[in-house]
């Protein structure tokens, strides 16, 4: 087992006026490694990576990895432009991160020739193992299983990070054997959309790359565990629990703004600690989530 | 009329070796003055914006001012958080730009309140006047009539960038006159894609936000006066000469990959001079680009 297997938590980077909360960063980090998560992914899309200054950037990889333990720290690296990206590798490097997470971001819209030829100049350059992070909801990119395979033959790539599985158990794993016969065998595969996850480990996934992971480690722990033991059924049932969690995810359109939430409300971050514009939810829905939390039990 | 009005030229801002070619944008900026257009935006999509630093950003709008004469610059300022949109705006301001252009930017999507939000809060921080810039294609973002009217009744907002017109005068007409409708009539309205630019003109836009019209500007300015002056058969006759050039920005994913291809044939812009990982166009595209450029007469 490489450490690119099991559940990558994915921490918020809170701010407080518009600056990194480096307590509340490192009491996310600390918790998520008290819990026993796999690795902790510090600057993912939860983490807020796109918002953040090269400083901000390399200032969290730091309190990541100062906070982690024992606990592989990876780091987002994602960036517009190519030169941007490998700063944030170098300096994820410095910090001591033991692999770098890179989405092909985009405003112009991106060829695949031009995100191969990014992923091959970023495993050029660095000896970090590199994970793939195939987030089309926000980089608007769209991998195909031909471009996952040009890029997981690049020396450095270790896993990838793909979007949610079929909900369907024979779907889902029709779908991540189609993807794990283009990869290398070294190469893990992680899903990712908290709703999908039971389903994708249990269809062959090695890995869970989770948001719900970065707030409430037990949970997503308990979820994983379960399939990692061969138990699909009950990996399905503790994921069918948290139902109203990932409704509330889809009805408010997307997780951050949920996961935040929750976070706030337990009192891990500060109030309103997205970047703006980002205003996060309204107060009604915030009363939502509280209910959904104690209904859960999430709360203890 | 203000300055809202008629050809706006978007500039590129070409690199070398990752770095603004000072000398290139400045030449693109003089000629762009020279030619007569009735205002030069700097930093737009075609110019890059997204991709480059702060201090890239401040330095290339000193550059297009000092280049531009008494032709009136406008900045873009758009960035992912409010707080970098903001420098932005301060920077344009020390450099002496007349307004700014800002779009909304996104990573994680956004709601309509974040988005008024955003311009409300740049309109409060500066007296340079703003024109929303709707962009679905890079941003991902998508107005209505009806957010359109929220921002647009915020002091400070002047003009609007609305993405193509329906080819079909009629329809075109019926959908401008569907957003004049909703926005105060100080605010001018700009119609971008360039092969909708004579339709939109024709249809009520005041203003034409061009690409093309930043690296050719007498093509631009001939379909531009004509619908200016009322002849609508000639803007659409001068259009539909140019139809080659259209269809490789639709052939070849987009202008700016085009347009930079035609500065780089013209010698206005060193080769690759999109950033990295936008590579541009193949060497067989490129001859293709050559070819229509040659048959255009655009290379005089």
């Amino acid at each position: 087992m490489t450490m690119f297997t099991g559940l990558s938590a994915f921490p918020l980077t809170p701010l407080a006026d518009d600056a990194v909360d480096e307590e509340a960063f490192s009491g996310l980090v600390r918790r998520l490694a008290a819990a026993g998560v796999d690795s902790i992914t510090a600057l993912g899309s939860t983490g807020s990576y796109a918002y953040l200054t090269r400083e901000e950037r390399a200032r969290v990889v730091r309190l990541a990895v100062d906070g982690a333990g024992d606990t592989p720290v990876f780091a987002g690296v994602g960036a517009l432009r190519t030169s941007q990206v490998r700063a944030h590798v170098e300096d994820a490097e410095a910090a001591g991160a033991q692999a770098v997470l890179l989405a092909p971001l985009t405003y112009q819209p991106l060829t695949h020739d031009d995100v191969f030829e990014l992923f091959r100049t970023v495993t050029e350059h660095t000896d970090l193992p590199v994970i793939v992070y195939d987030n089309p909801g926000t980089t608007h990119f769209t991998f195909t299983p031909e471009l996952y395979s040009r890029i997981a033959e690049l020396p450095g790539i270790t896993s990838i990070k793909i979007p949610g599985v079929p909900a369907d158990p024979a779907e889902a794993r029709d779908h991540v054997t189609a993807i794990r016969a283009v990869v290398p065998e070294h190469v893990t595969i992680g899903v990712s959309g908290d709703a999908y996850a039971a389903a994708g480990l249990s269809a062959g996934c090695e890995a869970w790359y989770s948001v719900v992971g970065g707030t409430l480690p037990e949970l997503a722990l308990e979820i994983t565990r379960a399939a990692q033991r061969g138990d699909a059924a009950e990996a399905a049932a503790a994921s069918a629990r948290m139902s109203p969690l990932w409704e509330l995810f889809t009805e408010f359109g997307g997780s951050i703004r949920v996961i935040a939430a929750i976070a706030e409300h337990l009192g891990l971050a500060p109030r309103k600690c997205l970047p703006l514009p980002l205003q996060g939810l309204t107060e009604a829905q915030r009363r939502r989530v509280a209910e959904v939390v104690e209904a859960l039990g999430l709360g203890r």
